[in-house]
């Protein structure tokens, strides 16, 4: 599925593992997903010891994936946002899921379903072309280097 | 995005990073879709240490990603294919790539492109529905229980 372009150093994927890769912090961003802001509430969700908790939480402020924003003055409490950048997980996080359903949902089924709000039908990800408009399936993505992967190859 | 329905213990979530939680999992599966096979191959791609390739290759053969198989036999000599389950990981794998794309590729732009074998053109991911057989954008869609956690949840 993928070409033979890669590169260790030049890869959005290992870069994203980079802001994303221990797994208390891609459940915060899904909790995020769903709605929590709180400390307490990511707290009580994951049941992670707190000092964990605060140093995940920070690493997402500073990745630019959720804002540390005041609720309340006095006292004065904080809570925790998603971003633009930290919203667009949403897909990854989404297309994790319908995996896992798939592969390790178990005999009774998915925990739970993605639904079209408008209709109630069944949501899937699915590869689409803008060049033809057509639908794409993985079999016929390739993946070819792009300009930060020349760049840094003519550099060297 | 995602509803108020999440539970900690029944999550697709959850159990995918539970398989695939650890960076360096991720990132062989990212090369075994790329096309490497090899013990060597994947050591050399990812620099990684060789008692650490060995077990994170072992979890991803017991959890069924992976398949050692022998492709010579004197000396006998094993390399590590893909399963069906471990290829439809490529959709969250691109989903991952894009997102780093968009926001950690820096000005040099993205790495890596996807294109469509036949045409050419931009491949992206994006919502469907079965229903009425539009596009979705994320912000339309809503997880809601599913027959996994309803089973849970009546039997607790």
């Amino acid at each position: 599925m993928l070409g033979r372009t890669y590169d260790e150093q030049v890869c959005s994927i290992a870069r994203a593992l980079e802001v994303l890769g221990e797994r208390w912090t891609l459940l915060i961003v899904r909790d995020a997903l769903m709605g929590l802001r709180r400390f307490d509430d990511f707290q009580h969700s994951l049941g992670v010891a707190r000092n964990v908790l605060t140093d995940r939480l920070g690493r997402l402020v500073d990745a630019g994936i959720l804002e540390r924003l005041p609720y309340q003055d006095r006292p004065l409490r904080h809570e925790y946002r998603l971003t633009q950048m930290g919203r667009e997980l949403g897909v990854p996080v989404i297309s994790l899921m319908h995996w896992g359903d798939r592969h390790l949902a178990g005999p009774d089924g998915p925990p739970r379903l993605t639904r079209h709000r408008d209709c109630g039908g069944t949501v899937a990800l699915t590869f689409t072309c803008a060049g033809c408009g057509g639908t794409v399936s993985p079999g016929e993505v390739d993946v070819v280097a792009g300009p930060g992967l020349h760049k840094t190859m003519n550099d060297a």
